[in-house]
């Protein structure tokens, strides 16, 4: 049998090493014929044989005789188109696209089937980390019922860093001089690139295809360095957490920094780490960690995707049916006020809870703040995050906050 | 397309399991139609539906119009033969069987792949853990240069409890009550088990076959309740860890106690549970942990094989040489003595060690023993096992030693 002819769409970080583990390790059954990229004078290295073509011409590679795109692209176009093309054509399509997918896998699962070609896309969520692989060969017998996960190295180096004691525009900037943030950080840092992720692994863990906008992300830069000192004293640390919960027919989903407890394993990932616990009905917890981005584990995802389909192994296609984000999270949270001090504060905020029958666990009040800009932390017993709405809308209208109380979800 | 006729060889802990999900969830494309086990008046169950059949006649099965035999009985025989014989009728085999498939797994692939069956053996390691998927299906595009395991829960059970004070014959005694552990354990704290995992995750991660036999494993019972105190003056616990490193050409593997740093992953996993820590030469390290044994896990894991052989996915034959295990690990080492105390004695060990010059660490001997039994632990650099082992001889003809040092690896 010849070889699966590669055609690589996008040159940058993850696509060189994509191509120079398969030139390194020319893996049985594939061959390296084509990329694409815009510019490739600048591109072009020394090291790919001299039978591979560079070009800047998408649609002369769509045409040529690739057997599989590659596309690393990101975003919805001209990816989607350049995916669409492929798939069209009786191609089959490796990606790390999470965008994409989380928005219109299933639609390009449908026209790859249709089709006759493959679709995989085992790098779009935790790079290097096995979770969709993992989820499909190993964890399709049991029935996921829960998902808590770091998705995104650059919050987790960023909060990671603000843990020790680091500013967060200055982590931002060294984020950004490393390569793990982007110019414009809101994907990362607002949560888009997480909730993109979680949609995906609802999908296959939990067989739903929701909507990702209708998970409304909480950016990270609504903490505070004062805030992981509080959470310090709550024995907690804090984490951009994705999580989902499917309970008899309905789901709820949530992506924004967290409260984690220091023992329990999401507050071990460390710079750039991605974590996945994924709760299975029957075989309970499994965790995933390793490097979630970055070239190589990226470019890892990749090609274990070009190699089994250069061995014929198919993905299990997981039934899902469309949902709605129905469901309410009922769980802790953790609220910090900044207020202007003077009496009677917390007798008003905690009446307000008090009304919405939520109870309080912890009220925390460290020294050494200047009374006109005094912080101070409330945490409450599992709730519905309604109820918790309510309550902190009522305390919103209190003339003695300096802003709006800072509202997060802590995992137990 | 009917779908695949399921025959469970064994309803045990594990057979149960999986005929309960078969039942309870009732995948697509999978019909649970046969259940072979001895003495089956005592095992009926009055969930399984009707239209099973159950039956004490292994050849009546084997011979039966089921597609796919999910052989649960564990050990070279008779499982091996029902296992070839399924096969050779160009069946499909699930199994578990870590033992077969150390000793038996090339060979049977290869019996698999002539007949038109197929061969999945998921839940041979780490149970409910989808390493296996993982490797195949996530990390064929990396070359994996290390491995560190925790692969027995019986063992990690043990330890783990130790650690907290316990004592080996009554945490032995709760395990076996708790059906945990067996009642001959010498599979498990022998050794032996973990072994057998690690024969089978280096094939699928290095690419090589060994002969599981030439890992000589070291038993935990060789660990006393003082070696847990030294550990932890060292900042360390000890844990049963498999380990195999691929370097050049050659390979080293271990089984046995060793000493794993507090703050590593290994050190975190308590009770059954079970880790394991693949180091890729692309995508760095990789961690997978969680529930390894127990009824249903591995039931998750042998469902989740069935699930793919129901959807058509293969596994991705990972091809690998023969190879002898002939390197040995270059890592730093704990040795505890056991002395009637007299002077000199640690200028003589110490004397010995720089003979083969090995440097030691640290020298710690804790006050509180009697001066005619004192335990004594000396911690050396990275060295050659077989330079130590010399030394180690050399130092077991002391008269003042009561009993052979125990000696253990340390991981960093």
């Amino acid at each position: 049998m010849r070889p699966l002819r590669v055609a690589l769409f996008g040159f940058g970080t993850v696509g060189s090493s994509v191509a120079r583990i398969l030139v390194e390790s020319n893996p049985e059954g594939l061959q390296l014929t084509h990329i694409f990229n815009r510019g490739i004078s600048r591109k072009r290295v020394d090291w790919v044989p001299p039978t591979v073509k560079w070009s800047e011409d998408a649609e002369a590679v769509l045409g040529s005789d690739a057997d599989v795109v590659v596309e690393l692209a990101g975003g919805l176009d001209p990816a989607g188109t350049w995916v669409r093309r492929a798939l069209e054509a009786g191609k089959s399509v490796v990606t790390a696209n999470k965008k994409l997918i989380a928005y219109h896998g299933v639609e390009l699962e449908r026209l790859a089937a249709a089709k006759g070609g493959h679709l995989k896309y085992g790098a779009a969520v935790a790079g290097g980390i096995p979770v969709i692989p993992g989820l499909e060969q190993g964890l399709a017998g049991d029935r996921i019922q829960r998902i808590e996960g770091i998705l995104n190295g650059t919050c987790n180096f960023i909060l990671s860093k603000m843990e020790g004691g680091a500013d967060y525009s200055a982590v931002l900037a060294e984020a950004q001089a490393k390569g793990y943030a982007e110019a414009d950080p809101t994907e990362d840092v607002g949560g888009f690139d997480a909730r993109a992720k979680l949609a995906i692994l609802m999908r296959l863990a939990m067989r739903v295809v929701v909507d990702p906008e209708e998970i409304v992300p909480k950016p990270i830069t609504a903490v505070a360095a004062l805030d992981f000192s509080y959470a310090r004293d709550l024995s907690c640390t804090i984490r951009q957490v994705a999580r989902a919960e499917q309970t008899g027919g309905t789901v709820a989903a949530a992506v924004g920094p967290m409260l984690v407890d220091q023992h329990s394993p999401l507050a071990w990932s460390r710079g750039t780490e991605n974590m996945v616990i994924l709760t299975g009905h029957y075989g309970g917890d499994v965790v995933f960690s390793g490097h979630g981005a970055g070239g190589h584990p990226t470019a890892v995802a990749v090609v274990s995707d070009l190699v089994a389909l250069a061995h014929g192994s198919r993905r299990v296609e997981i039934p899902s049916v469309p949902a709605r984000i129905g469901a309410e999270f009922e769980v802790p949270h953790y609220i910090r006020f900044l207020v202007r001090d003077r009496p009677g504060i917390v007798a008003e905020i905690t009446g307000a809870l008090a009304k919405e029958r939520i109870n309080i666990r912890a009220i925390v009040q460290k020294p050494g703040y200047p009374a006109d800009a005094l912080p101070f932390v409330v945490t409450v017993e599992p709730c519905k995050s309604s109820a918790l709405k309510r309550a902190l809308t009522e305390i919103g209208k209190m003339d003695c906050l300096l802003e709006q109380p800072l509202d997060l979800q802590m995992l137990e």
